[in-house]
């Protein structure tokens, strides 16, 4: 039985965890606190405020009602952040959409969500020119531009700065139910085609709520007055993981740097002072390289790194140079914060303690309830060494992939919400992620980290990059390849590789399967959309190298007399 | 039309905003924290959860039940901050028992409160023994000891250590609608017999989520893992200000001091490395006159202050020793955070230009909308001048006082919880307290400051204390008077009081209306429950003063020719 209230006052106000609400402190204390867009814009929240009413207006006058759904195709922008809170404001939906798939699947997104406006920056009008036959159900199209003063295109419904200004500002965003879909977006990991995840009001709020940095290092314990915030994630990506909406419930000032120039950063980083941001290794790295060119000093500056793991070699490199550059992570499927570096209580405050924390995957943020556990669900030992899927409860994951029960279905299997990472955890909460649990190599009955593979092998001269995946085989189940770009001129060979191994199998680092059966030479990785390397494609590009007619069974170094059973629940860590 | 998911994943997990949730970061990445108690107990969150489990079956073989209200007596220990937790998570209401209001006031409460279940200290055995009589529904006493060997006494239904080391740690707690109420109390302010609020699961965890000092100072970021947490506001009195569900949110070490003995709390200072508190500025004063005799070294401590003003004096005394002295502000009715002090963005840096920030009321917290009205709701100008009355929505509002539909309509007027608090806001959001609604004295069609009117006083030669209340007046609706305790043996009187004011009505400090109509002189001002001056005993003490037959009517200094009309709305911030 749960207890409500009984006798609430009639005008009571049942606040809603609504994305409009994220506004009410920061229009009262930083109505002057500026919002920047490269060189071209610079606006109080004053302003955007006016703006928001303004764009809803417009919106509204282009058909807009609740529950439609209104896709945006642009660079990291204000536009992009106007959009950020007037579409679900108005009780739309916002689809984030991603401009790097392939057209195709462009298309496909845009016409699984169902979206009616589309707001595309002009850089994106001959993409959108060559699916717009596919998408039929787009009844009106919006172009954004950056000052220039080309008119838009013919038959597009209007130009964003032309339609704002041609609308009022007193729009009337009403209260509505918390649990209205705000947002929308599709996966685009390496497997499988992309799924369709969705947020509600209260999901955002919350995510806002105790993703601001409740922890971790000296400077990371959230936002304060006099942090400056540049998102070096796409907006498309995650709500760029959530960041601004919390930056704009705290009145911050923020910076847009639109699409990602490498000179322009650090301009925009140095003139604005920005002091935090986020990003993926990759940017991070261009941005040392940048630096590198210009001399520019990156001191001060804090940035979490997610979308893949950060290299202790990366994390020192901005040590550095005076940065903080610390681990955070989450997915598409989780709004996506689920946990955040920091130091260890028990370090010892020294250079490499700290480095290795950082480089963690760090510990739950509040009200991120966290279990790593076998195949049957149970949780094994939190002793930082014995793998299992990290699986996750919390108030913002999404409650499903649209239109995909089964997936659905999976993904909540007993009622977490299953990450599909393979992971560690300690004594002190801290994850680590070992490797995908799709990448992870069954053999022999033991589970093989890809991951692990690879980082030893990288290292060997004669490679110059590798991926490990398994591939199906009659007698062990799968048997681990690597496929190896050589370095230039230099010659690589399975026994090579194999012979390096041993020194792990015999320290114990790998298990005694962990040699690989065989080596395929490539010029090229090939990578998904977000630059991951595609162990998908890979996987099934050799599916048939050991069936129906095996070339050789493997040769462990050590195998045992008597072949373990396999036991489910018993594999996850065995190795 | 509220969009709801139309799809979730058949078992998708609808996480709840129950307090259990708060302890599942916490058990994860701080199993081995402290939570200690004076030098009498020290131990893990991992004891810390098995111990509400025991407390949980406990109270349930004492027959515990959902909804069913259990009160607690104690100090500020482990012992409360387990009731905080196990009695909101079984789905039981937590009633915190203002054990400083007169005893029939103590038995009012938990008889209004319908407890069933009693927990008392055995400090408050005697207190609960003069009532017992009247506690006709509390049906089970259990008793709190802090380890002395006595047995306790007849009649109860055991000793908690007793009663948690007979029952089993595996108490199931389940999941429940997160609008269950998990807490009640009594307001314990100037007017009016105790008003009971309560609040809801979601209530308290929004609170916790968004009050985390996401803003301020330096150091007031929120917790981070170097932080110890001290109490020295009683856990009685609103929830002890939420910390210690923050607290124990973020897997903070926690210390509970007990009784507040001076030289304990700077022992446990000490000793623990206690880094935040928050209490009212007599306590702060205590610890400063302890700490003058110990020669104890007080750096390195934040304290927020609540409960009545933070003056610039005792600030500066605080940060002279190092510390690090913060306004907040926040009632009962608002479970309680508000508002926090922090630095303006266009301050300069220096001492003073901290010190007028750190004692100013402070900004809203996230999610706290506030608005300081006229009578006619209409918003004053944010010029950090004009008076209104502070009105706020904000999820974490009591939605009533249980039982007086009547006050429940008052407090929610409009839709906007009344604070009964005359502020002044800035373009900066910076709210600033200048009196009680009740206090404000309303004469000649202008509001009196009564605060500003005892500020201007108090320093006059003669003068040791001074309360300044309105007295109804047949011809200028109220007039102030000054209830004086005169420095012993001086004199004082009203013309040497008027022609001290004289100067701030010249240079428009006060209104022209701002004189005293007449001083009584006292031994002793009245106070309330909880120290602060009892204007409510003194209004109604003098309310005949100028009635029927009045004694003189007023001689402002600059009378004006004409009278202005009285306009409603135009009224506030007219002096």
């Amino acid at each position: 039985m749960a207890l409500r209230f009984a006798e609430k006052a009639a005008e009571a106000y049942d606040f809603p965890l609504t994305i409009g609400h994220l506004l009410d402190t920061a229009l009262v204390t930083a109505a002057d606190q500026e919002i920047v867009y490269r060189d071209q814009v610079r606006m109080t929240y004053r302003t955007f405020r006016t703006r928001l009413g303004r764009l809803a207006s417009a919106l509204s006058g282009l058909g807009a009602a609740e529950g439609m759904v209104i896709a945006v195709m642009d660079w990291d922008s204000h536009r992009y952040l106007e959009c950020y809170f007037a579409v679900p404001m108005m009780g739309a939906v916002l689809q984030t959409v991603n401009v790097r798939l392939p057209p195709a699947q462009v298309a496909e997104t845009i016409v699984r969500a169902e979206a009616e406006i589309l707001l595309v920056h002009r850089d994106f009008l001959p993409l959108y020119e060559a699916i717009a036959p596919l998408l039929t159900r787009v009844g009106r199209v919006v172009v954004l531009m950056d000052g220039d003063a080309a008119p838009p295109p013919a038959g597009v419904a209007g130009e964003y700065e032309a339609l704002l200004e041609q609308s009022a500002p007193d729009f009337v965003f009403r209260d509505f139910d918390e649990n209205a879909i705000a947002t929308t977006f599709f996966t685009s990991g390496t497997t499988g085609s992309p799924k369709q995840v969705c947020f509600t009001h209260r999901q955002i709020v919350l995510h806002a709520l105790a993703a601001n940095g409740p922890f971790g290092t000296t400077r990371a314990r959230g936002f304060g007055i006099d942090d400056v915030y540049m998102p070096l994630t796409p907006m498309f990506h995650v709500h760029a993981w959530g960041v601004p909406y919390i930056a704009t419930m705290l009145g911050v000032k923020q910076v847009y740097p639109g699409r990602y120039e490498p000179a322009t950063l650090l301009r925009l980083r140095a003139a604005e002072k920005v002091t935090y941001s986020h990003c993926v290794p990759t940017i991070l790295q261009m941005v040392f390289d940048a630096a590198d060119k210009s001399g520019a000093d990156l001191s001060g500056w804090l940035i979490t790194i997610g979308g893949s793991a950060l290299t202790q070699a990366l994390c020192r490199e901005g040590r550095r140079r005076g940065m903080e550059v610390v681990t955070g992570y989450g997915m598409s499927e989780t709004a996506p914060m689920v946990s955040l570096a920091r130091p260890r209580p028990d370090g010892d405050g020294s250079e490499d303690s700290l480095v290795r924390a950082f480089t963690a995957t760090g510990v739950p943020v509040p009200l991120v309830s966290v279990r790593v556990v076998d195949e049957a669900m149970r949780d094994v030992p939190a002793d930082g060494a014995t793998r299992g899927e990290l699986v996750i409860r919390s108030p913002w994951l999404t409650p499903c992939y649209v239109g995909n029960a089964q997936a659905s279905d999976a993904l909540w299997r007993g009622g977490w919400l299953h990450t599909q990472d393979v992971a560690t955890i300690d004594s002190q909460g801290t994850l680590q992620i070992r490797d995908r649990l799709k990448d992870v190599i069954k053999t022999g009955g033991e589970w093989l980290c890809s991951v692990t593979l690879e980082d030893l092998v990288s290292s060997l001269d004669g490679v110059q990059a590798i991926a490990v995946v398994g591939v199906p085989h009659p007698q062990w189940g799968e048997r681990p390849i690597g496929v190896v770009v050589p370095q230039a001129g230099r010659s690589v060979t399975v026994e090579t590789i194999n012979t390096h191994l041993e020194t792990a199998i015999a320290s114990g680092e790998l298990s005694r399967y962990g040699k690989l059966e065989r080596i395929e030479l490539v010029e090229d990785l090939p990578k998904t959309s977000v630059g991951k390397i595609d162990k998908k494609l890979l996987r099934a590009r050799y599916a048939g190298l050991f069936e129906p007619a095996p070339q050789a069974g493997p040769q462990p170094a050590t195998q045992p007399a008597t072949q373990p059973a396999l036991q489910p629940g018993q594999e996850i860590g065995a190795s």
